[in-house]
């Protein structure tokens, strides 16, 4: 057969689909999320070879948010889907990936080379003959596109994006067709690992920038460090918690960059997003004479609607392509090798850092003689809930804002998706984060804080926890509902029930009918998605007493499943940031020329 | 104000919103399916000021795909969705409607022209400042884009998507941003309605193809009519009928055509469809030497792998926007015209037409001696359950394959995605198709075929089916379950349990555990999703000797509500022409050049 002549001057044959696998695994890839689909089906039977794991979630966007979910938890993530409905349904996850810099691999399985060519008409197509369309889309949410038609060029094309997937961190697109699948390349190339370095910044161009921020930096009367989004997903946090340790600087986070920094250091000072802060970290960060800003991200949800009052003049911003001092611009420098230098290099005896603001859970300021659970009382008194090491999952909506009033404890992985904000993905992101804790071989407890709303989206992920007894608590409000899943140590999550999207309620239509829903039976969701009773825990809180009864039983930290907690709260209660910052998004909408 | 200037000019001014919702409900669009969120909740508040329903779908894909449903049923419908996260979950439901024909208007809340104008770094973006990329990506899916940014234009902007919508019978995208909703346009322009006529043929051009087609028609031995998608979606079935029944030729359906003919006429002549076809029928339209073909769409699941044996030189082509004669195309010359004038001009005393294969429900052909209740057995005896005027959606996968076996009551609708194919898609069409059937004031029972791996993605739309109190049966395989709703005489639906993928089993990976599901309790799911014991009707079915009582039980036949049915059929059972088909797609995709 003709391909056997092709394959005659190979030294390690290897089937196209077992190369990309057993790559996925080099670079630390243990599970692949998806769904079969009949364009892919060829391709999956190499998964177990490459020792990897199948996960099978329920549906594609819920796998495309786990997958985004596991990379934040692990580094870096794949998903299988088939061309057109498969790979569109998780276009919004992967999309939102693309927008919060989070490394996933997208494989597509899609019709072979052939019937490409011969413009087919097949299911799955628009049956206008055309089979690039689907992925024009996707270009627009990947940093590379791979279409794998020529087996000569597939494992060129592949290292190049998993390389550029991983340094620019953001997804990328490859396009398998079935008669490449199980086509046979070099499989020697393998012995050599790929090169996922950085490029080093040109030296002299780099030093003429860490000079300048040294000078600012030794002349500054209280500098302080804010670490944001993108200083965690280009991974220099090794390099901000050497500077923050060196400087003995105050160091505070923005919502999305909250995690980076171990909030138990004296130096640490807290959340900074404009209004919606502390009013003593408001006061300390403005009044700042230089801020060095990490990886910003300042999105309006990221800066309770662009409130920051710090000045480009007194700003150094970091970034992972360029660096900029007050108005100078230094293109092409990436944040990490002048980070290096400035630690290496930065004179101590310069400094004088002032303290930072002392950061603890406010719980007794918060509790009023209610037994109501309240927004206010509920996040400070979850920060002596967590654990060293938890990852915890907050929704878009009152949870992403709520936990700003969260204190964590050190080693605590935080992941929420403040800038893309889709409805819904918290569920499939901690079945990937916890996933991810489970393939590190970790004991690590994920808590997703979801409420009702935003749970109903992406329910049957639930079955994918209980599938693979994923260590999960749940929690959620009016009433609000925890789901906790802890079999394998590996999430725990807590639905807050409050009948309906409250962050919708508080930008527009408070009693509107379009944004309530449908009243569920939420603790009953587990048992129908296959949970057994050995396998999941469920509680229903209505007071204050009986959460704190809950968050302080020994089986309940102990967290050895699926645990899903019902939490009531007032439906028209909600996090002090969130009002502040809907209230701004409400008049943006509004905005009149 | 500004705004308040360029009113005055108006005779009745009216705010965008209320414009665009008072068009839908003027084209015959009752309800609207849609999830709030930030960017469309002040349009939303004018829905119901315009006489329409907002259905508030669990999730946007189930929304697309209940759109879908509702404009396969009723016409035509509408779907507003919010900013990036919302549409693009859509997306995958509304590409099916542009694949398959279906008219839907798309609406998408976007961020305010100001916003996109400042290139604001706001939530539900890509963080790139661009507001195009996503109506760019749904313009690949549509065949008409309005970006609703000048109020002077706005109104036309609507009226010709509106239009483009329905002659083209595909959906449309409306991107409504925030600042435009409620800006105030001519609303004198409602009192005269939307132009939805469509262009008349060149009348010299029509006449000549009339002639060709009336001297093959007069000369032809053995003719016959085959009816396939583009008759149902570009609204050609009246003259259809008229052709069928003045002409008295025998009349075929392709499978997407199913539900075009009334089957209980003498001229209806079966499903042809290729090798997959009953063999009476094949050997009558292989034979026949002129096939009048209207609306053909030959994709490869609705021809049993391209599997016809009809000549060109046999066949005239009706098409929305051509017709082909033998090899002779003629452009531009759109089939209504032509069929009109054909209807009319036919000479009867030139035909003699012969008899067509006679169709009955094969049950007692294939009842064999066992309890199990087989696909083979199935279908036909639903063919004798079915009432006249029922709908009747089918998933793909082992459904929209065995109702090829099923001969229809006079009236029936059906429904099925064979060209899109996206699973999971019927859960959502028939919550839309009953609430079609309900806007309707018929008292029409919607019957639902869908699998337990296809029920899986989409099954938290159950909820909306119990929130609006739909008519609907439900049917499930291996073990089978039936989904039955019928509170508001809506729908009815059945789920086939099978423990997975049957299709894709069929097509590669029987044993894969790629394949499998997670184990649910079905009939459980309608309570969890707020389903009260007096809406939801619940059964499970193990045995031929349980579905004949089930199938012959008066309440049940009813239909007052809800019905999930949970139907037990064997793992590896199939319909006949799946395990051809599938064969077909094994081999297409292992091609090797």
């Amino acid at each position: 057969m003709a391909h056997d002549i092709r394959e005659r001057g190979l030294k390690k044959p290897i089937a196209v689909a077992e190369y990309v696998f057993k790559r996925l695994h080099e670079i630390g890839i243990r599970s692949v999320h998806g769904l079969p689909g009949d364009f892919n089906l060829v391709a999956l039977d190499y998964i177990p070879k490459a020792g990897l794991r199948w996960v099978s979630s329920v549906n594609e966007l819920n796998a495309a948010y786990a997958a985004d979910g596991y990379a934040r938890a692990k580094g870096i993530s794949a998903l299988v889907t088939t061309f057109g409905v498969g790979e569109l349904s998780a276009i919004n996850g992967v999309a939102g990936a693309f927008s919060e810099h989070v490394p996933v691999v997208h494989i597509v399985g899609c019709p072979s080379t052939i019937s490409q060519r011969n413009g087919m008409l097949l299911h799955h197509t628009l049956g206008n003959g055309d089979f690039n369309v689907f992925a024009n889309m996707s270009s627009q949410i990947s940093c590379d596109t791979a279409r794998l038609n020529k087996p000569s060029e597939i494992a060129n094309q592949i290292d190049h994006a998993l390389r550029e997937c991983w340094i620019r961190s953001r997804p990328v697109y490859i396009m398998l067709p079935t008669d490449m699948a199980e086509k046979k390349i070099e499989g020697a190339r393998l012995d050599t690992p790929i090169d996922l370095t950085e490029p080093k910044n040109e030296p002299e161009r780099e030093d003429y920038v860490v000079d300048v921020v040294l000078r600012y930096l030794h002349a500054a009367k209280s500098p302080i460090i804010l670490v944001d989004a993108c200083a965690i997903r280009h991974r220099v946090l090794d390099e901000v918690h050497e500077l923050a340790e060196k400087t003995r600087l105050p160091v505070f986070v923005t919502p999305m960059g909250k995690g980076a920094i171990n909030e138990s250091s004296r130096t640490y000072g807290g959340v900074y997003a404009g209004t919606g802060s502390h009013p003593d970290v408001v006061k300390r960060v403005e009044a700042s004479d230089l801020v060095l800003s990490i990886g910003a991200l300042k999105s309006d949800f990221n800066t309770t609607g662009f409130s920051y009052r710090t000045s480009k003049l007194n700003t150094i911003d970091f970034h992972p392509t360029h660096c900029t001092v007050r108005y100078s611009e230094y293109p092409g420098v990436a944040m990490r090798g002048v980070l290096r230098k400035v630690i290496e290099r930065v004179d101590l005896s310069k400094l004088s850092p002032p303290p930072s603001p002392e950061v603890v859970n406010e719980v007794a300021e918060n509790r009023d003689n209610s037994e109501t659970v309240t927004q206010a009382f509920f996040w400070p008194r979850i920060g002596e809930y967590l654990n060293e090491n938890d990852i915890v999952v907050t929704e878009t909506g009152t949870a992403n804002f709520g936990i700003w009033e969260t204190k964590f404890p050190p080693g605590v992985t935080g992941i929420t998706q403040i800038l893309w904000g889709s409805i819904g993905w918290s569920v499939g992101a901690a079945q990937g984060a916890a996933l991810a804790a489970k393939d590190m071989e970790t004991d690590r407890r994920t808590i997703l804080f979801v409420g009702d709303g935003a749970f109903q989206l992406a329910a049957q992920e639930v079955s994918t926890m209980i599938r693979h007894n994923l260590k999960i608590t749940m929690y959620s409000r009016l009433p609000n509902s925890v789901l906790q899943n802890d079999a394998l140590k590996c999430t725990h999550s807590f639905l807050i029930y409050n009948e309906g999207f409250t962050i919708e309620r508080f930008i527009h239509g408070r009693e509107a009918e379009y944004n309530d829903i449908a009243r569920w039976q939420y603790t009953e969701v587990p048992t129908v998605f296959g949970g057994l009773d050995k396998q999941v825990r469920k509680f229903i809180i209505k007071t204050k007493e009986q959460l704190e009864k809950l968050l302080t039983d020994k089986v309940f930290n102990e967290a050895s499943g699926l645990q899903f907690v019902e939490l009531w709260m007032p439906r028209e209660d909600a996090p002090r940031a969130l009002k502040i910052t809907t209230e701004v998004a409400a008049k943006n909408n509004a905005m009149i020329e």
